[in-house]
């Protein structure tokens, strides 16, 4: 199913230095990215991120350094990526508490990836984020920018999961193994797991002996292999989520409304809610093993006394309207400011703070038996049988 | 200063069938070990594992079952070893109170002497303990037995330790990586690290993920750089130290004395003390983080109220007499039976046994400032100063 076994055996080329591949780069680009786009960009990649994915600040400030240095982001659509493109996603692994802190290198990404192409003697040909948030949708670009590489419009979550098996290239018969994890220092770490959950938990330790955060490399997939697992699109749709949240502002029109006009026209209509709108009144939280775990209770604005309880692992996992669930993985569950709309991470909320939390129900493909099994409640062990968003509010 | 750099570059051939290999099995053999040796072998080498090293009785029978199965062992000395000789060591890192309930599997090991071969493009021609000790002295042999390769009669510690970093091939510059990790599953994980304890830690984090004890294969040196680091005849030595214990006891001599003359008539003689002789009053022992970490609090027969107490971590570390120190790593501190003068390991102390604690003092090699630096008091935060043990006893 990867491309793990057509390119064993054929030896390294010179990976040290890269240079922009203008063989690869001729592909028909439907994503353009300015810098001013970038604002609105990592806001709806925070969106999607569902409370995880990292500070889309930090990811921002990496790609406008990327940009400004004049790398140029390359952002192929799906259907232009060629059957036997060799695709790798880049991902930061580890607890986005750790990421605001230890700031990515892109160094430590060139590590890997040079160690990914040395290890199947062949070189990427394109990038895929593993998930949307605000960090790990943007370092694909900036690795992207940096070595002259295609970055492709879609990936492995149309969302963030805390881990690195929870992504529909492995429900769908992808290979997670082998995953080079490499730090700031020079250390490398290779993971070759008999099965998706082992390469998490080994990558995992090694994430956190790394001090809690981590450059990955994994999932080596051929084009084809993208085509038939990846959730397509998902970063013209971040990118129109937070100009959707910005124009709504600056016109002075509800932010939210104005959201869900924007997706319930998409090709395909994707159910949203609003699930609850009140303020914090408690955030509990803990940076443990590898990941920060905790849940936040509102309670609604006026004397109703309703709560709501969100429960999180970087990223958001079930509401409850008081004891009731309400929405529940693989569905987004966001919480954002309730007058701008601005998407709110777990690492970022505060007692006090007044939020609307919204529910925006996945695709089919992130729906199936396989996907549930992976993703889904029983995934984080949650007794919850998955009932849809829109079933449920 | 390893092979490394010399076998890059050359591709892999066949790994995947091992065939005795006449070519280097033609060194002259130095030590012959038969079925009706074991006993003393793994008794010696318990007693050199200073209470660590993992249970000799566990190690003793992997390789009955490897030598009643034809194996057959092939061990040289460090002089017959050929300079351009390609020399791995092989282990179980982890808990030894772990291993006696997780056993060391063979093709475990075989899995990640393959990963090695395959990484280097060479097949390894030899085989070397990476210290001595119950299960540790003894997987090399088995290993070495099921491959047709011979093993060096020499190792790494010259004893036991707890961390892998805390050997002579790493304190007279051979380089820990890569090491290759595998489990009974067959997962498989590499560690490339900057130095030799960050190989150390990303190795322990895995081991630990793995179930607290894995295989491991490291420290790829040439015969060159092995002649000028490891510890000589460590397996004569183990074999001779358990013979001698046997010995004494059928002729009905004090066993420790019959040590103390043997140890002494070595080519160069060891410095020996009793160092208590007394009850085993109070035993602290927990697995914490891939270690067997403890303390043993001893007392004086008789109305004395004389105490010893010994810090372990999976070995033992320092030896205080009513609080005063009277041994201290590197120099070996071994609990034996009272009467039979059988070598305790750690996770097997109890309430109540009667013991003698020997001191062993440990050659040169290990004694300069570098060894100390890597595996003197201060490597295990103890804030003793080093004193040789005939200086404190």
């Amino acid at each position: 199913m990867t491309v793990e076994h057509e390119a064993r055996g054929k030896k390294a080329m010179n990976t040290k230095t890269h240079q922009p591949r203008e063989d690869v780069a001729a592909a028909k680009k439907t994503l353009s990215l300015s810098l001013d786009d970038l604002p609105d960009f990592v806001r709806g990649a925070a969106f999607m991120g569902t409370g995880g994915g990292g500070d889309p600040y930090v990811g921002r400030l990496v790609l406008i350094n990327e940009m400004v240095n004049g790398g140029k982001l390359d952002i192929i659509s799906l259907d232009d990526l060629a059957d036997d493109a060799f695709v790798m996603p880049v991902a930061m692994m580890g607890a986005p508490t750790v990421m605001t802190e230890k700031m990515p290198s892109v160094a430590a990404f060139e590590a890997a990836l040079s160690a990914a192409e040395e290890y199947f003697g062949r070189r990427v040909t394109a990038l895929i984020p593993l998930e949307v948030g605000g960090i790990n949708s943007v370092m694909p670009l900036v690795l992207g920018a940096r070595l002259g590489l295609p970055v492709v419009d879609a990936d492995g979550m149309g969302r963030a999961f805390p881990e690195i098996q929870m992504v529909t290239f492995g429900v769908y018969g992808c290979n997670i193994s082998p995953i080079f994890i490499t730090n700031e220092k020079g250390d490398l770490v290779t993971v070759k797991a008999l099965n998706n959950k082992d390469g998490e938990d080994l990558a995992r330790s090694v994430v956190v002996r790394m001090g809690g955060a981590a450059h990955i490399v994994c999932y080596p997939m051929s084009g084809r292999d993208v085509k038939k697992t990846a959730i397509a699109d998902t970063l013209t749709l971040a990118l129109t989520i937070g100009r959707t949240i910005r124009l709504a502002r600056e016109q002075s029109i509800d932010p939210v409304q104005s959201l869900f006009d924007h997706l319930a026209n998409q090709p395909v209509p994707r159910p949203t809610r609003i699930l609850f709108d009140g303020k914090i009144i408690d955030v509990r939280r803990e940076t443990k093993g590898g990941f920060n775990i905790g849940r936040i209770i509102m309670e609604e604005i006026g004397q109703s006394g309703c709560r709501c309880e969100v429960e999180f692992q970087n990223e958001n996992l079930i509401a409850r309207r008081d004891g009731a669930v309400i929405a529940m993985v693989p569905d987004l569950i966001t919480i954002i400011d309730r007058e701008t709309a601005e998407p709110l991470t777990t690492e970022s909320l505060k007692y006090g703070q007044r939020v609307k939390v919204i529910g925006l129900g996945v695709p089919d493909i992130m729906r199936s038996p396989e996907a549930l099994a992976t993703f889904g409640p029983g995934a984080f062990n949650l007794n919850e049988e998955y009932i849809p968003l829109e079933l449920l509010a």
